[in-house]
């Protein structure tokens, strides 16, 4: 039985009033949304660990992804990520391991994680081809389907399934005339195996398989958007808008039968038409919850994606996006490192807490009103208990001149909090 | 002559030139708009570099502070920290020393700088007072007017003047109930001064002697915020807005008499009001530049308000504002290090180009799409020389496995535009 559909019985979770207890609302209210489509809770079934929600009138979440790849993967490294992604506060962690033993770094990251783990099951199956030197039209639709099934009996959280990247939306972005085409690695894996089989994309062919899996270990569906746009120059294509639109139907089928289903979003958006992505989402998809990348409203900052990204999903998570993959100062040049992953998260949760201070979520607000009050009282201490990340803002005042005194090396004597008082002395 | 005056005369300067190089435009169209008020073009009779405009349909602009303080003041390091945001495409210094031999440190910084250096006059009068252990209140009327016109006379370009911190402005702050106060230094010490002598603002009450020096000397003035909020719950109250109110009241009559004039803004806005606040000063100025701090639309960041400020200045530029004064991950606990002044240029040039996207500003877009062109052709060399920070993307890639094949680590031969391509051969 799938959250949703102990949800739409009116049956109230351990998930759900794990859920109310952080979001500081009742278990009833978080049933509701469940039900209604408009929240998700990923948590597998066979795994136990204290949920959380993603979608309407919740915290903004923010998912950190770590995993191998061919030229770097150590298992011992990947642990270090996961727990520099849950020291730095991620909500959920996806596992995109693409080298080395893959199955044992899943197991390690599933036993791990105290938040819902996440995978993209066609990097594994590939992985394995790419291994032995076969091409990926050697996939069978099978190796996808026992592959997703493997991790969902494994406790897999959540899956991004790129079920929207068909021959008909491959046709639309034939005439697109893209700068950058594809850039979704699950996306152009599968537009490979379609244009060379002359089949259609399985996990579309197949979705009500799928969807059986899914309901079965109550795997929640990411449906992944292949056609996301990598380069500004490329939003809102006939070929993204087409997929979206698609994505937008298979949530209605997956809803229908009791699987949770969340919709991936871009990628590379200029500025100004975030909010327009954000409301179409909605539109096209019942309300569905939104998980976007980034989106990183400039092409030309690598090695600050970081800040690109939190520009971005600061004004996506006010516009109502409810979950923000991060990106990190390696995107676009290397494999993340460890502190890439920290920078990444803290990062993310910056731009989360701006959409939440817009959004009205419980505690927002007032979390900056506390830092505020802290730093009129000139209460150090209570600043860096509120800060985003209370390590680094504790060493960078340690290290300067005027640790020891109450005013800071900034201004000194001419602070003008201390200059404010003596102001308004009679 | 003032640049204002001499385009009002019809006449183009080799400045108004220079900036017609650089921002791709016609020079009769940059005198028209600094003739008009909607564009400054900060220099100095005195000083002769490649002038820089800043306002309507310009590149959006970025200021580094720099300067020392009581507590930590060498000259080198000044100098490095010149010369680190210069090398991370500064288009402004400020010096706001506050300690150690303050005109060595300001002729250091003039003679260094090939763009226009700005100060707060007010800073170095107190400075001398506090470190013969006096009180605020020892200043007198031609202390401040004989400082701002020596700095006049040795070729500050631009100087932040809290004129707008009147007798009726503190009353009507008084009725606010901030929770920060004050936290403009120069208008808390201009408060505490009118406060504690009676008398009103002395650059209020002889504006007309103030503009005499900047008009003599074309020291372009930028309007200070000596009331802006300092916390998010403080933005748009009352005392912001009057204080608004009077600055573009005093743009108004520097325009009469020919100066060059811009307005300050805050500071900590909550990220839903800031293109709001941008309207407001549009209207309120009569289209004079504006120059913002951040803004941060959160508080709750320290040792990350690099990144908080780049959101918000992001989208203060998209909503048209011209420039952008740079916050480093030190603010809010100590003075920034030469790393710190790196970082903050690099967050504020990034959030300027977002801004310059959604301006239309010539070349912007361009930009992106020569390096979405270069990376769809992994042209490395063209990515890093289009990078906002080339020697970090180089270094970053350079550190990393796959440096010499044309993959990275992080996808390794499961590219996605590698898959792309091959999925598009017939």
């Amino acid at each position: 039985m799938t959250q949703l559909l102990m949800a739409q019985q009116g049956k109230i979770t351990t998930a759900m009033e794990q859920v109310a207890a952080v979001e500081n609302c009742s278990a009833e209210s978080v049933r509701e949304r469940v039900a209604a489509g408009v929240a998700v809770i990923p948590i597998n079934s066979h795994r136990n660990f204290p949920a959380r929600a993603i979608g309407k009138g919740f915290s903004t979440k923010v998912n950190a992804n770590i995993g191998t790849s061919p030229s770097r993967h150590k298992n011992e490294e990947e642990l270090d990520k996961l727990n520099a992604a849950l020291e730095a506060g991620a909500d959920a962690v996806m596992d995109l391991s693409t080298g080395g033993d893959l199955w044992a770094t899943l197991d390690l990251i599933l036993k791990n994680s105290p938040v819902a783990v996440g995978t993209v099951p066609i990097y594994r199956v590939v992985s394995r081809l790419f291994a032995q030197k076969r091409p990926v039209t050697d996939m069978t639709v099978e190796d996808l389907l026992e592959e997703i099934l493997l991790q969902a009996k494994a406790g897999v959280d959540f899956v991004t399934v790129h079920c929207g990247v068909t021959r008909q939306a491959m046709e639309v972005l034939d005439g697109c005339g893209r700068l950058m085409g594809m850039v979704s690695r699950g996306g152009s894996l599968m537009a490979e195996w379609m244009n060379k089989t002359g089949q259609e994309n399985p996990l579309y062919e197949h979705f009500d398989r799928l969807l059986e899996i899914a309901a079965e270990h109550d795997v929640t569906l990411s449906l992944g958007d292949g056609l996301r746009p990598g380069a500004i120059a490329d939003a809102h294509d006939r070929a993204q808008l087409f997929e979206l639109n698609l994505l937008g139907q298979l949530a209605a089928r997956a809803y229908k039968a009791g699987v949770q289903v969340m919709i991936e979003g871009p990628g590379h958006v200029p500025l100004s038409q975030i909010a327009a992505d954000v409301t179409m989402q909605k539109k096209l998809c019942n309300g569905a919850p939104y998980y976007v990348l980034g989106p990183l409203p400039t092409d030309i900052a690598p090695g600050y994606d970081h800040i690109v990204g939190a520009i971005g999903g600061a004004v996506a998570a006010a516009a109502g996006v409810d979950f923000l993959c991060y990106v990190t100062p390696a995107e676009h040049l290397h494999l993340p490192s460890v502190d890439d992953v920290r920078q990444g998260v803290i990062a993310s949760r910056i731009a989360a807490h701006i959409g939440d201070i817009e959004k009205g979520v419980s505690g927002a607000r007032q979390w900056d009103e506390k830092m505020s009050r802290a730093r009129r009282k000139f209460d150090w201490n209570t600043m860096f208990e509120l800060a985003i990340d209370p390590p680094t803002a504790r060493a960078r005042r340690a290290g300067s001149e005027d640790a020891k005194r109450d005013v800071c090396t900034m201004c000194g004597d001419m602070c003008a909090i201390k200059t404010f008082e003596r102001a308004l002395e009679k």
